[in-house]
């Protein structure tokens, strides 16, 4: 006698879900139970959004963000967005964060990463000579490097505004310093040293 | 100017992912990326497995057990389990469970529920019937009535125990009492109660 399984359809979905980050066996177990028990028109829904994303979703030519197969992203559609901005991402992912807080106004550049030659990504494997010639159609724009402040976050920053002092351009970097609403007491040395540094006179 | 998002097909499976139990609206967002981000091969197998497993999967006819359509499940199929044993339990999903412990060589009933009049679930809108009629294909059969031990699992047990016990079958309680490797400190009193009434004599 064979101890009874899943049939073999159920054991590739729970396989498949699995898959997914931070989702486990049970996990993955619970969500295929609960398509097979509720939700047979969500799984055929879930089914088509995969096959659609997965087939018409593409990286914006221009800037990198998501955008629909052979279109621009909605951003750089916008003849309304102010084009003499240029804030620099690491990601697509970055994106949004900074969208949602509703205090920018430009264009974004996806680098696509950050260098860091401990896990072998070098300058040339990155969107950097697109973010060159972005700065060269613009003469006179402000670059906004809005990387990380981790070591390789540091390094791409330091990189990219080397290389872009030799053009007509003007670049920052986002503040470092403590985060709104927390204590001083949760801040590491490092935030601090650099919340410190990057102090602002208050008054006239 | 508008507040650049995702494109709508991305929308789309976050919203889509967000119907997963206990997935919320970062979880969705976090899967969805991912997907775009490293997994298209991922999206599209587990879009293929979610259609094939909305489409082939069905209730065994004779137990209730997942089986692909039109076919028995293997314990129904296989014809070296033990008929004359028959364990009702209230979903599916609690058939693995009991096949995993690796101590039951029968065959199963899925009822579909447990008899709940709070929440409208009568006797006849559980496969009542259909154990019936499998009791009388197997006269002298034991049933083993595992179905939870809430006040909705014991009043079903009880309302199954009437029932069959005009049928020629020998019927059974699974039994209640502290979980294996469990300390008495975290026994609540009901269980406590039920362990002492259902104690066995050791020794001869």
């Amino acid at each position: 006698m064979k101890a009874q399984d899943y049939p073999a359809p159920v054991l590739e979905l729970i396989t498949r879900l699995k898959r997914m980050p931070g989702v486990g066996s049970r996990g993955a177990e619970r969500f295929a139970l609960w398509f097979l028990q509720h939700g047979r028109t969500d799984a055929r829904a879930l089914a088509a959004a995969l096959q659609t994303a997965a087939d018409v979703v593409s990286a914006c030519p221009e800037c990198g963000f998501f955008a629909q197969e052979g279109k621009l992203c909605t951003a750089c559609d916008d003849p309304t967005r102010d084009s003499s901005l240029l804030c620099v991402v690491e990601q697509p992912t970055d994106v949004l964060p900074i969208e949602r807080s509703g205090s920018f106004r430009g264009l974004y550049h996806c680098l696509g990463g950050k260098i860091s030659p401990l896990d072998g990504v070098m300058p040339e494997d990155l969107s950097v000579q697109h973010l060159l010639e972005r700065v060269h159609q613009h003469p006179g724009c402000e670059v906004i490097l809005a990387v990380g402040s981790d070591v390789d976050g540091e390094a791409t920053a330091l990189y990219l505004a080397e290389l872009l002092g030799r053009e007509n351009c003007r670049i920052s970097r986002i503040a470092q310093g403590i985060p709104a609403g927390a204590g001083l007491g949760h801040a590491d040395a490092v935030t601090l040293m650099r919340a410190l540094d990057g102090r602002r006179s208050l008054g006239s």
